[in-house]
């Protein structure tokens, strides 16, 4: 049961300053996972080449996936293009097509501020999709993702194909009863059933259920099999509705 | 203008999946941000001792203070103590004031469930707060928070007054141009005013403007001059309004 893995790196003093709230990653976190990818790290980290460098090379020799969110466009701030180029020791250039493509749109209009969108690390490719305005830049396995909400999605919704692979199954099981009344047949069930996936959340001043439980796996069976043991283990009454 | 600094380490792999949107760091983010904290980190893990422990050791040599969120409640997947212990390279204990609240509290009906709440890494803190059914886990410049987010707040509500220092000053400039356009200006402001920290976020479909602009230093009067520098910087009609 290997799959593919993926981490998630936000840049943005934004985010750590409390002004904008990250809605990106938890976007991404509920698409990798519909795709059967595992996201094994989300970090967010300030808008500085140097911090940004030493992030993609851990991320990047870690996961299959890198995604970024944030820092690119055409103001101070956005240096992640820099960031990434460092990390990987390769310089930035301006991209040829990138810049005609912005020339050939703006014509005479044409700044320094919107050049600056050609910028991309040494060797990356340009990924055009005809629902996109601008293509996407991948660069080894990391994909470049802008911070704005709706073009992330855009261009996520583009690329997803690519990282597809099987699905997980899941079974979801509502008690009445605490944690800590539950916790040794959760235990039992887990040294039955190694391999399962099983998380545990409370919930306060909810009037139907106290501990949600959620049983995954990638093999649909053997979650029927453990979701019938688990049943079958908790105390009497405790189930109040499952999925 | 030094100020302290902090990470928070969310835990939690139903984050990651994208069943649950992390709530708590966003919250304490702003929280942060006001008392003149600088939020350097957000990183999320799975819940898993090794990788907390690693998460750890770099977390709290690089920051004032860490914070945790996740990861603390009786079940099998809450490993935050461990992981901690370990990261700190200390055993997990079990605490005898806490246990002997819950054997207080419990009577009769303890099980090892519940004594599992009053395991923490050997040497930690307990912080008591009238406000608290349950005291705050301090292990050196680690705060350990739970995942449910009314009591993460209502914890943090009780600790923030030791991380107060001074707060930062803001002014807000909304504008009608896009970035490309006030790019040069924002450059050329940052040149007169290296100190200040500019913030440039541009927004889609919004009738009323563009882009915000955000001017911060804890120098309440630098950041009055940077603004009006900006503002006579900017080109002619592009403020909208400010704040």
């Amino acid at each position: 049961m290997t799959e593919p893995t993926a981490a998630i790196l936000v840049i943005g003093n934004e985010i750590l300053s409390g002004k904008v709230v990250d809605t990106n990653s938890p976007f991404l976190a509920a698409e990798l996972r519909k795709l059967g990818v595992a996201l094994r790290r989300i970090l967010t980290v300030p808008d500085e080449p140097e911090t940004i460098a030493m992030a993609i090379q851990d991320l990047r020799g870690s996961y299959d996936h890198v995604f970024t969110s944030g820092g690119v466009g055409p103001t101070h701030d956005d240096v992640t293009m820099e960031g990434i180029a460092l990390g990987l020791g390769r310089r930035v250039i301006r991209h040829p097509d990138l810049e005609a493509g912005i020339r050939g749109y703006l014509g005479e209009k044409v700044n320094d501020a919107h050049l600056k969108m050609a910028e991309v690390p040494e060797g990356a490719t340009l990924i055009q999709d005809p629902s996109l305005n601008f293509p996407t830049i991948q660069v080894e396995n990391i994909y470049v993702l802008p911070g704005i909400p709706e073009i992330l999605r855009k261009k996520f919704e583009s690329l997803k194909e690519r990282f597809s692979d099987a699905p997980y199954y899941v079974r979801v099981i509502y008690t009445c009863c605490n944690e800590s009344a539950i916790a040794s047949s959760l235990h039992r069930a887990l040294e039955e059933f190694p391999a399962l996936m099983l998380g545990s959340y409370p919930k306060l001043d909810d009037p139907e259920y106290r501990v949600k439980l959620t049983l995954e796996s990638k093999d649909g069976d053997y979650v029927q099999r453990a979701f019938d043991r688990l049943v079958a283990l908790l105390p009497m009454g405790a189930v109040v509705r499952t999925e």
